[in-house]
C-alpha cells in the first residue's frame, strides 16, 4: 500500500523558464527512458514475483522512488513553463528568442495542458504501457533495469547538458546519481544470482541439451565481401557465460525453400493464384460456384 | 547493401498444423520480444555508429541474420495455419478441438492476412517502432541488445513448452541455440570495453564528479513499517562498478512543497482557480475583459 | 514524496484461478476505464496545479490511494494465474473447461509475462498515456474524473457479474464502494466551485459575450424526415447552466462552398490537378521546368 | 442514413494564413479533445442505443453536427497553409518570421498531405479509436460528454486567445458556442434522469447493499505528515448523491503481504526464483529434467 | 454540411446472434480495411481538394455514404451482441457452443461497451487515424482508394464466408456490391486522368530528367544465386507506363562504406566509441573536463 | 536467407548538414510512406505467398532492396546531424539560422539517439507494423504496393524540393529513380493478371453473382441541394472492369430505423434505459435484486 507527503524528494527550482526545454524534459517523464515507464516496470515487477521475496521488497521500495523521480520532473515542466507564450500574434514571432522558443515548443502545452506536464515524451507521442518489461524471469528482469537506467541516465546527461539553468542542472544531478545507485543495485541482484556464469543463457532454466548445439555459440557471418577479423572477443575462446567456446563460420542456409500450400478458395485470392501447380484442384471448386 | 536466396537459414516444418500455435508464433515475430525489434534494433545501431568500426561490422551481421530469423518464423505461422477454420458455422463451434483452436487463433489470420503472418504480436497489437533502441551510446545498446535477446530466449522456450510438434521444436531449438550466442556475442562486447568495472555508470563519459555525492551510491527506502535487511549486496560494500561503497537510508524529503505560479487568464482555466492568494491580481485583469 | 508497506489495502483472494477472468481483470489496470488511469491522471491533475491548494492535497491523495489500487488488481491477475495451461498439447483442449479458458486467456500470460499482470487491457491493448486528462482547468477536470470513475466503476460491476468467485466478488465490492466514494468527492469539488450554474460553460474565465450569441443555447436538427419532438428539456426552457433559454432550429449551412488555392507545383500534385480554373497560371510555370 | 451538401455550417475565413496556427488547429481536428472524437463518439453511442429512442435520436442529430465541425476545420487548416515555405532553403530560414513559422509548423503538412489537414493532433500523433466512449450506459456517456465538451471548449478559446486573424476569431467563436449549448445539452440529459441524486453512484442498477458499506462515503487520506482540514466537502456532510454521509479516516491497509505461488518451471524463471521457501519443491522437477 | 434520417442505407437483421461474429466484423468498422477508414479518407480528401471540383464533388458523396456504412456495421455488431455470455461462470463454460464462443468474442464487448460496436478492429487495436490517405496528389488517392476497396471487399467476401446467417449474407452482399462500385468508380477517375500512361510515374509533375536516368527502368536482382527468368513482364519489353523499357541488372553497389562523424562528447556515449580514428581529437577534450 | 556486404546500393553524401531536414528525411524512413513500410509489406507479402512462385521471387527481390533503401537513409539522416545543436543555450537561440533549425530538429536525435535515425517519422510517431498490408490476395496487395510506390515517390520529390543540399539530390534523384521502377513493375504485375478487366473487381475469385445486383454498378449520391453533372465516367457508359455499365440514383434508404433490444441488467445501465417499451419486463427482474 502506498502513502505520500507534500514535499518533494529534492529541490527543484527553475532559474529562467524555458519552454523548449520543458518540452525536453517530457523526454524523461513519458518517453521509452523516462521515469514512467521504470517506475510502472519495477512496481509490475515486484507484484509479479513469485519469491524470493528479497527481490520483490527491493524492486517495491525503488518502483516507489521513481514516483517521487515523476513528481520532481512534472514539477520542472510547470516552472519551466511560466510565462509561455500563448499566441502566435505576429510581433512575438519577430522577436528572435521568441520565436526560437515557440519552435521548440510543444503546442500542447499551451492547447491541452494549460502550462503543465503530460504523460507524453518530447515529440508528443503518449506513453507507451508495451515498454513496461516484466517477464517473469529475475535476471531477464534485471537486464531489462540496467538497460532502462542506462538509457535513463544518459538521457538525463543529454538534458544536464542542453541547459544552462543553475537549478535545473542540480535537480539533474541528484537524478543522475540515483542512477548511477540503480545501475549498481540491479547488477548487485545479478552478482547475487551467480553472475554472468550462473545466469547466462538467460533463462538458465530451460535444458541446455534441449538446444540445437551446432549453433549455440557460433558467430555466423553474412557478410559477403571482405571478412571480419575472426579473432574477436566474439568469434573465439571462452564463451562468456564460460559453457562453451565461440566458433566462427560463414553463414549458409540449412534450410528449404518455403512451399506453402495453395490458397483456400474461402478466403477469395485472385483466381491467378490459384492455379499455380499446387492449386489446379482447387480452382475448379471455385468454377462450380462460379 | 542487402542480397538474399531463397533458402531459409534452418528448415521450417510443421508436422501438424495448430492456427492457435500461430497466433502464438506471432509474439516471437511482431511482439516486443521479437525478431522485427532485434533486426531493426541491430541495424539502427549499425547505422548511427560513429565507431570503432568492428562493432558497426558485427551489428550488421547480426542484424542481418534477424532478417532470416523473421523469414522462419514467418513461414513456420503459414504452415500452422494450413487448414484453419475460416468460418464461424454452428457445426464447427460444436467439436471440441476446433472450439478451442478457434478460440487461441487470431482472426484476422482469416480476415486480414488470408493466413499469413503479419506485423502483429499474439495479441494482434502492432509492431511499434518505439521499441527499437539505439542510443548512441554502445554500452546502453550492450544492454539493450543482451535484454532483448533474454526476453526473446524466454519467449522461445514458452514456445518450445506449448507445442509437442516436433518440426517447431526442432525450430525453436534452433532459435533458442542462436540466442544463446547472441547473448554471448553482446556481453563480448561489454566485456570488450571494459567489463562492468569500466563501462558503468553508463555513460561513463559524464564527469562523475558533477552528480549529487550524497546520494549516487545510496540505496532509499520508502518502506514505512517493517525495515529490509541492511546486509543486503545492494546496502553495503563495494558499489559493482567498484567505484564507491552501498550505503543504506531512509527516504525522506530534500525538496520543497511544490509552489507553481497562479494560471494565465487567457489559458481559460476556472475563475476560482485565478483566485487563489497568488492568482488575485491576475483576476480583476479578467473582470475588466468580462 | 512517496512511501509504502508491504501489505496490500484490502485483501485480495482467490478461491478458484480463472485465466480467462485474469484477463478480464486486465481491462480494470491497464484499459482506458482502468486504475493506471485514474492513477495518473489524479497525480498529473496534482503534480500541475496551480491553485487553490485545498485541490491540490486532495488529488494528490487520491491518486496516491490509485496506486494501492493497481497493486491489488495486479496481485489478482497473478492469482487467477496459477495453474493455468501453458501448452497446447491436444489432449488439454480436448477438455471443455480448458478449451474455454485457453480461448479467453491472453496467450502473452504464458508468453510474456510468466503468469502475470501486464500494462495492457483485456485485449492485450497497452495502456496509453493520451488518456491522461490534465487540462488546467479543474472544472473541466472533474468532470474528466467523474466520468472516469464512472466508467471504472460500471466496469467494476460488470466484472463483479462476470465472476461467481467469492473472493474476487469480495474484492470488487470494495472498489466499488471507492469509485462510489471518488464520484461523490469529485461532485463535491464541483459543489465547491459553484454547482453547475458557476462552472458552466467550462471554462467560464472566457468572455462569453465573446462568443457567437446566435447559436451558443440552441438545439440544431440535422434531421432530414421525421422531426424530435421540441418539447424536450433540451429544446425549450432555461438552459441548465442559467444562463439562457434553449432555442430549436432546423439545421442549415451558414457557410460558403469551400474555395481552396491551387496546388504548389513543388507538392507535385498530378498536372490534372493544376488546371483548374484557379491553377492555370501555374501549370505553365510547371511547364517551363519539363 | 446521411446526407450533404456542398456548402460549410458557418463561414471559415482566413485573413491571414498561418501555418503554424494550421497545426494547433489540428489537435481541434485529431486530439483528443477534437471534433473526430466527439463526432464517433455521439454516434457510437447512438447507434449501440437499446432506448428509450429520444436520446438515442438526440445524439445522432449532435454527432451529425459533428461532422460538419470537422469540414470546417479541415478547411481552415488548408487556408491557413496557403502559401507555406516547402522547403528549408537556407535564405529563408534567415527570415525571422518564416523562421519561427517553420519551427511550429507540421513538416508532414508538406511532406505527407500537400497542405491540407490530417487525421492528427497538433504533435502529428494519429487520431485514436480508444477515445471514444460509450459504455452501455447513459449517466456514464453524458458524463463523457460533458467532459468532452469542456476540453473542446476549452482548446477552442486557448485557440482563439493563440490567434489574431479576425476570420479564424470569427469561426472559433461559432464553435465556442456550440460547445456551450452542447455541454447544456448533455446536462439536460442528466437531469432528465434524474439529476446528480437520480444518476449516481453510475451505474445505478447495482444493488448498492453489494459494495462494502464501510468504504463507500469515506475520504481516505494517505499524507503521512500534515493532514488535511477535515471540514471539506468532501470530508463530512452528506454525500453528493444524498444516499450517505461523508466520514474521514486515515488509509492503512486492510489486507495482506502478498504471497504468489512458486514460478512453473515450464514459464523458464531462473532457477534461483524457484528455490524460495514455496518453490522447492518443483525446483526437484526441473533437476529431473536437467 | 451533413444530414442524415433515422433509417439505415439498408436492412440489416440477424437472424441468429453470434458474439464471435460480431467480433470478426468489427475488422469492418475500425480496421485498416474497414469504414472508418475509408469514409475519414474520402472526406479528407474532398476536404483538401484544391480542384478540380468534380473529383472533390465525388469524393463528398461517397464519404457520406460510408458513414451510412459504419452505421450498418455498428447496428450488426450490437444485434449479434443480443443474449451474450456476460460471465465465465463455469457451468457455461461447459457449454461446448458457449465455450467456443466465449473464446470467439471480444471481452471488452461486454466490460467497455455493453454489448455495442466501438471504434476498434477484430483484436479490440483502436482505429489509427494514422491509416487516412490524402496525399495532395489526386493519382496517389486513387490508388489508394482502390487499394482500400480492394481489401475491403476481400474482407467483405471472407465475412460472407464465415457466417451463414441469411440476414448477414444479405447485408454483406450488399456492402460488396457497393465495393464493387467503388473500386470501378476510383478506376474511372483514373482513366479519366488519362490512364496509366497519364497517371504513372505518380506523382506526374516532377520533371522525369531529374530522376536518375540509369535506374529508373530497371529490375535490380538481388537474389546471390539462382536467377530469375529474365523474360518477365517487368524485366523486358515496354514499362507499363509506356515511357521507356524494363532492364534487368544484378544488384551491387554504387555507394561507399558509411563513415560517420565521431560521436559528440556532449552526447556521452562511452569513452570507448570516442577513441576511434576520427574521435581520437575529441576524446582529448573529454579527458580535460574529466 | 539474407547477406550483406559494408557499401551503400548508392552513394550518400551531404555538403552541408541540416538537422531540420534530418528530421524531414525521418519521414521517408519510419512514415507511413516511408522505406520500413514497403520493405517489410514485400517481404511478408513473399513470405506469405501461395503460389505462382515467379510473384514470391520478385517480391523478395525487391523487398531485399529496400533495406538497402533504409540503409541509404538512416546514414543520410546520421550526416545530416552532423554538428548539431546539443543544447538550448540563449546565445545560440539568438542566432537566425541556430533558432530556425532547432525550430525544426527533433529534440530526440539529441535526447534519445545521439544523433542517429530512429524507426520514426517526422513527427517521430513510431512505425507502426498495421502499415505493412498482406492481404493474401495479389491483386490487392499490387495495388497496395503501387500505392506505397506512389505516396513513397510523392514523399520523395518533395524532399527534394525542400533541400538544395547537392548530395541529398543525387540520393533522392536515385530513390525517385526507383519508385518509377516500383511503380512500374508492380503494374506489371496487374498486366500480368488480366489487367484491369482480369482483376477486378478484386477479390475476382467470389461469386458476382452472389453480390447485390442493384447496386453493384450505380453511383449513388448523397447531394440534398445541386445535383453533380450525371454524365461523368463514374454516372454512366461500361464500367472499368467491363463487367457492367455505370448507373445513377439518388441515395435514399433501403433499411429500417435500427431497434435493438433492451439492455441486459446485469450490464448495469442506468435504471432509466432499461424502462424504454422493450425493456420493461427486464426492469422488474432489477427490482427484485434490489
Amino acid at each position: 500500500m502506498f502513502y505520500h507527503d507534500n514535499k518533494l524528494q529534492y529541490t527543484v527550482r527553475v532559474d529562467k523558464p524555458n519552454p523548449a526545454f520543458a518540452n525536453m524534459l517530457q523526454q524523461a517523464i513519458g518517453g521509452i527512458e523516462g521515469e514512467i515507464r521504470v517506475c510502472l516496470q519495477y512496481l509490475f515487477q515486484a507484484w509479479g514475483s513469485r519469491g524470493p521475496n528479497k527481490y520483490r521488497d527491493m524492486l517495491l521500495e525503488t518502483g516507489t522512488e521513481e514516483i517521487s523521480h515523476i513528481e520532481m520532473l512534472a514539477t520542472a515542466v510547470a516552472l519551466n513553463l511560466e510565462g509561455a507564450p500563448l499566441s502566435l500574434k505576429e510581433e512575438m514571432a519577430k522577436d528572435k528568442v521568441i520565436g526560437a522558443v515557440m519552435g521548440g515548443m510543444n503546442p500542447r502545452h499551451v492547447l491541452s495542458s494549460g502550462l503543465a506536464a503530460m504523460a507524453v515524451d518530447a515529440n508528443g507521442v503518449p506513453f507507451n504501457g508495451s515498454w513496461v518489461v516484466g517477464s517473469g524471469n529475475i535476471a531477464a528482469d534485471m537486464y531489462a533495469n540496467v538497460m532502462a537506467e542506462s538509457t535513463g541516465r544518459l538521457l538525463a546527461t543529454r538534458l544536464w547538458e542542453a541547459t544552462d539553468d543553475p537549478g535545473m542542472k542540480d535537480m539533474l544531478s541528484f537524478l543522475i546519481a540515483r542512477d548511477t545507485m540503480h545501475q549498481n543495485q540491479w547488477l548487485a541482484v545479478l552478482e547475487d544470482l551467480g553472475g554472468v556464469k550462473g545466469v547466462h543463457p538467460i533463462p538458465n532454466s530451460f535444458p541446455q541439451n534441449m538446444e540445437n548445439q551446432e549453433f549455440n555459440y557460433t558467430f555466423m557471418s553474412t557478410q559477403l565481401e571482405c571478412k571480419p577479423e575472426i579473432n574477436e572477443r566474439w568469434t573465439e575462446g571462452q564463451s562468456i557465460d564460460g559453457k562453451s567456446n565461440f566458433k566462427y563460420v560463414l553463414a549458409k542456409p540449412h534450410g528449404q525453400e518455403p512451399q506453402l500450400g495453395a490458397p483456400d478458395p474461402r478466403g477469395h485470392a485472385q483466381k491467378e493464384q490459384m492455379m499455380g501447380s499446387a492449386g489446379k484442384g482447387l480452382v475448379d471448386k471455385v468454377k462450380d460456384v462460379l
